[in-house]
């Protein structure tokens, strides 16, 4: 899916909304443990409630790998049976991957290459700490995405990701400005946490027309109004991104509509903010 | 395996080589591909042959994800083969992972957590950028080991790591001072790329007991008599891994036998380096 096409989905949903798809095991709804894969029952009720609500969907890799290969297995499934809303979603590997140049290579066909890996993500996210030839080579898959982080959501951040060089830049200010250069809006974006809304000023003064994809709503605290006031732009350029609130707002039977519920909630309110911008009329 | 036993598994085999399992499919030898498992039979060979000569094993994910579920079918394999070895050698995961707590959390049960996984390294590598609490939960499982990434061996490494801050620490150095407080020599090591040996010294000032990780000798050009020379400490403190240069020495018939012949080459030279250095007799 590219710029135009995302950017079209969002209008059309009046949502800028992505699930972040982490099914932890021991949290799923104990009737579904029964079932052969549970974690893929999961999931599938969970897209099928939340699609008219949702441009896209983040499984974090992490609980699907703690669990060896059953868990890569009810990934695969999931990701098989988004394929079947190419158009009406856009899909993240929450994957936080970076290596060397050629290891990033087989990282890239990992998420990017149906052929090689079973895999066909829209997106994957990547650590920039290893710089440009880390980054590069899932940016020469055409027409797939690289979300590369910036500045996140968690207490770490304030280890490394805010400290100044000597000319005043923060290391995430620096991880913005020159990752633009191997990049465009069209196939980049940057991981900017809501738990730090009012750092989304700055962000855009670096990165007026990139998509932002922040985490931190929810769960974790960040507010979906401040986020919107400095974040968004003319075209929208916001993934906001909300995980347990949605997927765990019920731990019953009914975990599916209320994940729906909580999902509308959020589209309805982004709708508003979409609205009061004019990009929606 | 722990600080006390690797050391002693150092001076037993003399040699603190690290045997890069970067088995990509496209380069095993063609005899082999006809086999059920070719990376398997591969890595089988590869191990058999180079065991007496290696202390650490080190297949890095991205070769392996770059498969799908075949390729972490053929990982898995290797990894239970490699059991049969444990007092013989160290297992690192070269995933270079990381992210918020509670994810980082289940990436540990992915790599350390047998029951959870179906795998149980010794080690996995670890990317500093989202700081202490993306590293942290992996040091929480007892007997298991970090490998944070300090200086990587790529040019990317210029972008971020050499960066000073406005008291003039470089961002690699600035990593290796503030995750001393997350982790002791006893499960934190840190990755520091032969291409910079200089670059070792510095390394050393701030980080004298640890563990190093070292990439890049062999393919990428790095040289061991430089990383020895700047990196070497009392107790010896080194890994130096090569992949390519051993694993692909042949890509005929006798890949296994010339694997042998590069990996007691460089383990040659490293027992002259230990004796020389006092460490062995």
């Amino acid at each position: 899916m590219n710029w135009a096409q995302l950017t079209e989905l969002i209008k059309t949903k009046q949502s800028f909304l992505c699930v972040g798809l982490d099914s932890e095991i021991d949290k799923i709804p104990a009737h579904l443990r029964n079932t052969e894969d549970p974690v893929f029952e999961f999931n599938r009720s969970i897209i099928d409630a939340t699609l008219p609500f949702t441009v896209a969907y983040k499984p974090n890799l992490a609980f699907y790998e703690s669990r060896g290969i059953e868990g890569l297995n009810s990934l695969k499934k999931t990701m098989d049976y988004l394929e079947n809303f190419r158009t009406e979603c856009f899909t993240i590997a929450d994957a936080k991957r970076g290596d060397i140049g050629n290891t990033s290579s087989q990282y890239a066909r990992a998420f990017f290459s149906k052929a090689a890996s079973g895999f066909d993500f829209d997106a994957v996210t990547v650590a920039p700490y290893m710089g440009e030839d880390s980054v590069s080579p899932f940016l020469a898959f055409e027409g797939k995405w690289v979300v590369l982080l910036a500045l996140t959501s968690n207490k770490g951040a304030f280890n490394f990701q805010l400290n100044e060089d000597t000319s005043g830049t923060a290391l995430f200010e620096n991880v913005l400005k020159t990752s633009q250069s191997w990049g465009s809006k069209n196939n980049l974006m940057f991981v900017v946490g809501a738990t730090r809304a009012e750092m989304l000023e700055k962000v855009r003064e670096i990165a007026p027309e990139h998509f932002l994809l922040v985490p931190g709503v929810g769960a974790q605290g960040g507010s979906l109004s401040e986020v919107a006031r400095y974040g968004l732009n003319k075209d929208c350029g916001l993934l906001v991104n909300a995980s347990r609130s949605i997927i765990f707002a019920s731990t019953g039977t009914d975990f599916a509509s209320k994940a729906a519920e909580e999902a509308k909630k959020m589209q309805e309110e982004m709708s508003l903010i979409l609205r009061n911008a004019g990009i929606v009329s």
